[in-house]
């Protein structure tokens, strides 16, 4: 509705964010998320119709972010299409540490919709994965990318890898010190040149 | 305790599996896997404390299966170790074809239970991971996989990988039939040579 607050729609999305990370998204109610923002309880429905269009909804504008960030770092990336990657990948894994609340809601919380993960079409995470793909892509017309591999199955790959070591980041970091760098280095070692053993030549 | 009845439980734990598979665990009730295993609902409790710790065990009860299949399969394997991980992954994939709704509950419902994730240790899924990690440190130690790769790192990957595809492969199967020994070769071509392209020599 056109006479909605974008600004107290933001500090619901914020409050939601925080919230969700903290108590899990099933734990978590409506009423905490409107304490959190500052707002009365109903005034969260007149933005959001129930708390799976609020987990939606949170997804949808901190892609949008992750998108608009990726896409600028990419550009920004002197050198080939596999250090775009590299780059593509170096920005997924540094949220354990510039944003762990949405580390901890990507990996763990998002999937414990279950109308999010059967239902929802997820244009946002198409568009996110659709990043990898192109760069793929461009980097099989361009030779530097073996052009047997199926760029989908790569981009899957690549980003199945991503959610599960930000998942044992998310889980561990408290904990431990994280060398952000050497898991990049590491990852990228392992998908750019694969783990069989060659003849030196 | 001593005196309960082994069959009972198993009946209870198929029932779970399929009650949390299509309902999800946290819309599933426990009067729900009741009926559906044909006990009282206070007889579910003799059994397990909780929904929690009914996940927990049948988690373990499936993975306990899975890894003595693994392997299995991986002893009977011919060839190098190179082949029994290409068979590690080829019976993953198979869940989503084999048994549905274990591959629904691994990839979506077991996220679920924030305890789950967050308390539990997980110890057969360590163990699990660890069948890999033997094969890839076997062959390092064979000079068949490179030595200066962090196995650690390879198992992270090749799991997310893996899970991220049966995730997939879960919530589209119904609709598309699935070539899953072209995704297992591409997925094997990925990790083992790579994806950048190499001069012909």
């Amino acid at each position: 509705m056109r006479d909605k607050n974008p600004e107290k729609r933001i500090r619901i999305l914020d409050a939601a964010l925080k919230v969700f990370a903290t108590r899990g998204f099933y734990n978590a109610k409506v009423s905490e998320v409107a304490k959190e923002a500052g707002v009365a309880d109903g005034t969260i429905y007149l933005y959001f119709e129930s708390k799976d269009a609020l987990l939606i909804a949170l997804f949808e504008d901190r892609m949008q972010r992750l998108i608009a960030r990726a896409n600028d770092e990419i550009a920004r990336t002197e050198g080939t299409v596999l250090d775009k990657i590299r780059q593509a990948i170096a920005l997924h894994l540094s949220l354990v540490l510039d944003d762990p609340d949405l580390a901890e809601f990507i990996t763990v919380e998002l999937r414990q919709s279950g109308k999010f993960v059967k239902e929802y079409d997820n244009p946002k995470f198409t568009e996110y994965l659709r990043i990898f793909r192109d760069l793929v892509l461009a980097g099989q017309e361009q030779g530097l990318i073996r052009r047997t591999v199926d760029a989908r199955l790569v981009v899957r790959a690549i980003f199945g890898a991503l959610d599960e070591l930000l998942l044992t980041l998310s889980l561990t970091h408290r904990n431990r010190s994280v060398d952000l760098n050497a898991t990049v280095d590491g990852l990228c070692d392992i998908f750019f040149d694969g783990i069989r053993a060659r003849p030196a030549h």
